[in-house]
């Protein structure tokens, strides 16, 4: 397995088994901080920076919320239009990159366009944080999804989870690559025009096996079992 | 007198004259941190929730900052256009509230609708202080005020207060019911049409005496005196 | 020399060749607390108020950052328009400085308007930093620029910069203002009516002996030497 030391959470689709349960044994440890609804010195001497290009209140907030709690510092944007990074100057990536990674120590961004959290990570010292990349990934809201079914269900192996909606959203695509670690079956549930991308059934080669069925007026279903 | 540990800070309608001076007490022991122009340690372990769907600027940053001076940290918004809670998703109060509750140990809200900081309270596991919700209350503004004239004039009985503008302000409502526990006079000064609600009226039944006398411009007068 | 205490940073205008030798130096101490990638306590009994009343990515995040990363506290306001201060309530400057400077322990402003920060000065019980005025000054920004000049070139004396661009901004005021104090030549080039304007001109005597050379196309270029 590798280390998530300085390690970017940008996708879903490079994680391993190990890495998962991983990262729950981290939240298992950290659970009774905010539980006990104190903060902490554990990252006192840390900064954490945002860079929310696009509108958020609970993936910002949680993720603030838990760099307080550890006792940490937070600065950043939430609002590109108060920022050269988002007004008519449109810095680039790398420019933005450049700046932020030298006032603080992990870097959690949310782009409107798929794949920019990937491009700051080419070019940062700090880690990037994926907090939603257009119709690209949410690796945090599904690993807090997935905690969550296990410590509620007491396994992810061998259940099926319902995805309801349109398959096209970053959050349905890292639960896709998220299932391929586990014995686990997904029933997508979308309109028509809603459906799994072909970009993302192909690189989800476990899914052969999925079967749709059309429903006759405004959605449509697959189940995507484990091959 | 009830406790203040854990309570909602939403209304000034039912604080009673004893609680009044415990707020005073606090303000008294308090007072010395911001003088000495110093951050102490007390609420290190404690993180405060912003939640303002209105601009604010002294209202929001006296809030925030009081925290900092106490060592705190602080999350939140401050435009909720840049939130969920705010834009065309417009999520409701309650499913809001289930979420800030778990980034923080106080929600301090504003809002533009009367009522939203007692409904946030209803759903909210961590006290919810009224920052000012529509043509409702502002609580914290008045008891500022009041500790001010408080320690201007030495005492709260006895004086005679001027109250010059829109009687339906949310201010006026707070002053008009926490008169109501001292030894008050009110001088309401007001535009034609601007006058004191039906429902405010009603609600203090110690105003039964005041006597209204119009001016001939554009200013009505109303003293309002403890029955 | 003048005291740093208690100092208000508004131009570069009245800054003397020592106290830029003492701001390095103080940079030159504090330089490895942000290399070390740990935030300090330095600061953790104070605040800094951002009042930004233009858009800023770096200025805003920078000096918010340095805050951080020596423990202090950090509020304010990156988008007037969430406060009353921008928006149509139009607060003056003296009234929202008076609020403001109770809030923490130093003021940093960007503001619209040449001279706001030394306005806001003239009220403030905290010192001010101008983080960039309109057309005025934008004295950190040529702190910083110097001393990245005089750790790349090891010395600032002696030395030649080009400066490109609208000779109206402000970052160019502060350069030109500052070059005096040192054995320094400023080359500019700019399209024709962005020159220098009288007033910085008539301010800096020793340019006297600056001479301008129109290009043809769509630029000038004036040598500023020492007298």
């Amino acid at each position: 397995m590798r280390s998530f030391a300085g390690r970017d959470i940008l996708s879903l689709k490079d994680f391993e088994r190990d890495e998962y349960f991983r990262v729950f044994e981290a939240c298992d440890e950290l659970a009774p901080i905010p539980k006990s609804r104190k903060n902490v010195d554990l990252c006192k001497d840390k900064t954490l920076v945002t860079a929310f290009y696009q509108p958020s209140t609970r993936t910002r907030l949680a993720t603030e919320s838990a760099m307080h709690r550890l006792g940490g510092h937070v600065t950043g944007f939430a609002d590109p239009k108060m920022t050269r990074a988002g007004d008519f100057y449109q810095e680039s990536i790398k420019d933005t990159v450049h700046m932020l990674e030298y006032y603080g120590d992990v870097i959690a961004m949310r782009h409107f366009q798929q794949g920019a959290p990937a491009e700051a990570a080419s070019f940062s010292s700090v880690p990037i944080i994926n907090c939603g990349d257009g119709w690209g990934e949410h690796p945090t809201q599904i690993l807090t999804d997935l905690y969550t079914l296990k410590n509620e269900l007491g396994k992810l192996d061998g259940i099926r989870v319902m995805c309801v909606g349109d398959m096209r959203m970053r959050t349905m695509h890292s639960i896709g690559y998220a299932s391929t670690q586990f014995d686990m079956t997904l029933d997508l549930v979308f309109p028509p025009d809603m459906g799994p991308t072909s970009d993302w059934r192909s690189s989800s080669p476990r899914r052969a096996a999925a079967s749709t069925s059309g429903s006759p007026s405004r959605s449509a279903s697959t189940r995507l079992t484990p091959a």
